[in-house]
């Protein structure tokens, strides 16, 4: 599964510019990044690159997505509050090395804190959970700490602690979700699961060796006759 | 597996227009539609709504999306010509009750060609496979055939086709996709998957009843030890 992790911080304490950094930093390293961020900015359908996706979207479509010769762009209706973070990451940026976000206090992902003396606010970590580190111009006790111009310290520890940790995992990527979350499977478990699916695929008609990649969802009665 | 149709035909032919009535009285029948539109035109980055998906574009980002609190907007590099219509309708719109497509000449979904007199072109039915219908405002023979004006008769047919065919097949869903091509497998097989995923689930810590729904991706070899 592709890491997840998000920039939080108050407006203004300069979440964008770490994060964008960051990305920028990981990018010359090597990896490949996907970028995710948190808007209170309703109604960007209005700023629709094209005409044909504003009148899709007029006509009713719920969705709509442009494709063009080396870009995708997608505009999809959701619902914020119940949006799951690891499972759009599951569909959407799997392909990536890893998804920085920005925003998202309330998700169920690792954070790092952007915080500026001269914001004189209290820090995010004291009420929201899993914060890693803090990137901060005064010293914060208690959790890894950055200054601003630290940039490439704090991407060494994303690197360690996000990317190469995954690399180090189990060497085939087994991942389950059910409802919609992500559910935490231990070594042997996933190797049984890769077994089991691996066995159930080879005898089928169609499949193209060799076997990179299965997915299989089940939907319960989304049919009429259940 | 969510139904996908595609409207082709030649420029100025009325693609849209049809396509968007079709929407239109989908909608107006309950359904919930995804659009897919393709286009020519590169760079749609540049119309960027609001300012900071451009700075993590600038950084290097991959994809980058930005997260309203009713929308998702999403800028993701891809590369057409291995571009999976199956596969991407899997992974952003299985929640909708049908994607429209226009343009995807060679897709492997089923077609609908738009066609005018006027234009005085050759058929694309004639070169390209899976066209099931004609829009055009002259008759054609060995297809069905609507005029421009016949959108709820093309609706009827769209809905009897693939969106009630979809519901009158197997009560749940199963869904496999081998290297992220579909694999058709039959009921007796579905099932065999369904029972096999639901027997393994059942005894897992943290999973919430009823199950709804479970996705399991297997990827080889991404960790370092293989």
């Amino acid at each position: 599964m592709v890491p997840v992790i998000s920039f939080i911080g108050y407006h203004n304490s300069g979440k964008t510019t770490v994060a964008t950094k960051v990305v920028k930093e990981l990018k010359k390293r090597g990896y490949s990044v996907a970028a995710l961020k948190s808007t209170k900015h309703r109604k960007l359908i209005e700023d629709t690159p094209g005409k044909d996706s504003y009148r899709y979207k007029k006509a009713g479509a719920g969705a709509v997505g442009i494709v063009s010769p080396d870009e995708l762009v997608l505009f999809k209706e959701i619902d914020r509050d119940s949006l799951n973070l690891q499972l759009l990451s599951f569909l959407l940026f799997d392909d990536y090395d890893i998804v920085i976000c920005e925003g998202f206090k309330r998700a169920d992902v690792p954070k790092i804190e952007v915080a500026r003396k001269e914001l004189n606010q209290p820090l995010l970590l004291k009420q929201v959970n899993r914060v890693v580190a803090i990137v901060s111009d005064f010293p914060v006790d208690g959790v890894k700490n950055f200054s601003f111009d630290e940039v490439e310290k704090l991407t060494d520890f994303i690197e360690e602690t996000f990317i190469k940790r995954r690399e180090d995992q189990f060497p085939d990527e087994v991942e389950l979700f059910v409802n919609g979350r992500r559910i935490h499977i231990k070594h042997y478990v996933k190797e049984t699961l890769r077994e089991i699916l691996f066995g159930f695929v080879k005898p089928l008609k169609g499949i193209e060796y060799p076997i990179e990649k299965i997915d299989v969802r089940i939907v319960k009665g989304r049919g009429k006759s259940s």
